[in-house]
């Protein structure tokens, strides 16, 4: 049910806590998310179904609900904060963002949200970057900034902060790993303000969420996600960056990588990207001439690769033992395509669709790219 | 006739002579060379016949026809130098170097021959090239060598010398743009006296030749006929090795370009070869894996795009004042193609070619590649 990216509509306050507490249960991440919706066509029937649901997919206890109270906390404490909770489907939601499979259903921002309307590339790179790579990411920021595009980054040290700095007076926007409150680095507190004068900070997490090392991969997937384009600058062999280039080319986003010496590690990664095909940038002409066809084309949501749909008839019954068992043998640590379990299991894809819920919402299932599941090692 | 090029068969000495005379008198080329043979069949007719070419051609005064003693004169001065010449078709001729349709029909060679034969790589760059360009220079030479592969290059300061150095003991070629008594930069004689230990000089160019500017561009299609593929590091925008790169593209070579910071000039000719899709190289491995498939095919000499068969017939007659008039109306300073002038002209092909070759040996034609040719200004 792709429709509900794209409403249009706006949340009434009672909806919007409940979405809330729904993305903030226990195992319950985006995709989980839209497949409950898909499931149950809206939030609170979800939310009411969520414990059975756990229960049958083996949880030995119930999953952590969040409660309406603590939605409400965070609420308060958000406008406090001037944060703005959007969700998926709002008018102020970034349309390139809710194209990705994994978008957030609310993203939780502060500054200027009219920047999140505009056309937008990423620069990304090294924490330790060369004096040349954090000179050259300012500059390249701030052309591309005066030839009207948002850049989008990280808030990260070195290349991050050298592009927000670069793009501060013309629009800017950082995905962070923690919440509002918990801006990391520390020291870049200030930067983050500066951000949200003209930009705007975008954080999936609770407000007091403190970045976890697992939470930086999954924010990229947001730097790319927000971009038609992603810029790498000085990127180490098994960088962050490079997982963000990797995440852009999953989501259909240009890839750049910007030249660098051989003799310097922190350019081996953003070379092997030009190796395989990226487009090398020496100067932001090359990134504008290479999004404006991108830019010129009205955007459209389209379905997800592997569309969980809502077309499909819901299972007039409860899945059985016996079909639960059949579906859990099938699974194991290797993912494997939904389509192939249908296939192999030889069961009503509802039902299928309804156990992998059940395992997720359990704890036991984890949700990859491309319509792609495994079972948790325990 | 290209099957002249194959023949691998050696001249006599007297042959050898009148090669020489042939390619040193005035308004011969490389190109006006191969037309005379596909004309007269022999280098001694040719000789015979270019007073009453260049004439008919509109020369005021006969070109200057290089004398039975100054050729004996060189080939004596080349001996007590060590220097060999080898005509094109001869079997110490690099096949490779054989195939570029203005192939020096003799080369003056001094060194290892049999490094001639060996598959080869060219490493160009700037003179001015700054430390790390040197050192990488130097090392990807050394591993190219250690990959057993010859590594051409140009004897110019900075990037060509590393690469040279790198490849002292496997084998290096440098083509130069002067005579073998005139090494350009002079401190590089050294440097040429080291190559030929285990690797070659070749020169097209008379013995005691200075170089001028203009044998420089002339010189680089050597580099890159020589190789299968061109390795450009650190080229500054206008530079000699954009002009290789460009030559080793039309003669079908792989171009290669090492990446560089955006903030340093000296790189923006070799970001700007990535940008117009040269591979990046940043290790040896880079290059042998593009090259090694290139290596395993054999060598097939082929026919130039547009050669000047000798299977037409001769002409019976020469061309008359009329048809020599009507050819030179349609031409101008713009070049042509040689299969346009036939058309247009409605004359035998036999006759177009013999006045262009008079033309040309009275220096009122310039040809270009792909079968182009133009009037001079005068």
């Amino acid at each position: 049910m792709s429709h509900w990216v794209s409403t249009g509509v706006c949340l009434t306050d009672d909806e919007r806590l409940d979405w809330l507490r729904l993305i903030r249960s226990q195992n319950v991440g985006p995709r989980t998310f839209r497949a409950l919706i898909d499931h149950y066509g809206n939030v609170r029937d979800a939310l009411a179904a969520l414990p059975q649901l756990a229960r049958r997919g083996g949880a030995s206890a119930p999953g952590r609900i969040w409660t309406r109270a603590e939605a409400e906390r965070e609420m308060a404490a958000a406008q406090s904060a001037d944060v703005t909770f959007v969700a998926l489907g709002e008018p102020d939601y970034p349309l390139r963002l809710a194209m990705i499979d994994d978008a957030p259903p609310l993203i939780a921002l502060r500054g200027e949200l009219a920047a999140l309307a505009r056309p937008t590339v990423a620069i990304v790179g090294a924490r330790n970057a060369s004096a040349a790579g954090i000179k050259f990411a300012e500059r390249l920021a701030r052309e591309l900034g005066e030839a009207g595009l948002v850049v989008a980054s990280g808030l990260a040290r070195g290349i991050d902060a050298a592009a927000h700095r670069g793009s501060l007076t013309t629009g800017t926007v950082a995905a962070i790993a923690g919440g509002h409150n918990s801006i990391y680095p520390p020291e870049h507190a200030a930067l983050a303000d500066a951000i949200a004068e003209n930009g705007v900070v975008l954080s999936e997490m609770p407000l007091d969420h403190e970045p976890r090392a697992r939470d930086f991969p999954r924010r990229n997937r947001l730097i790319s996600g927000l971009a038609a384009g992603v810029v790498v600058i000085e990127a180490a062999q098994r960088s962050g960056s490079l997982i963000t280039a990797r995440m852009a080319l999953e989501q259909g986003r240009e890839v750049f990588a910007v030249p660098g010496s051989p003799l310097d590690p922190r350019c081996e990664g953003s070379n092997n990207l030009l190796k395989q095909g990226a487009a090398p940038v020496t100067e932001a002409g090359d990134v504008v001439a290479a999004l404006q066809p991108i830019f010129e084309q009205p955007l459209q949501l389209r379905e997800p690769d592997h569309p969980i749909t809502p077309s499909e008839p819901k299972p007039s019954r409860e899945p059985g033992d016996a079909e639960r068992d059949r579906l859990v043998a099938l699974l194991g640590p290797t993912p494997v395509g939904i389509d192939d379990l249908i296939r192999l299991s030889r069961l009503p894809p509802a039902i299928v669709r309804t156990v992998l819920l059940e395992l997720e919402l359990a704890g036991r299932l984890e949700r990859h790219g491309g319509g792609q599941v495994s079972l948790m090692c325990r």
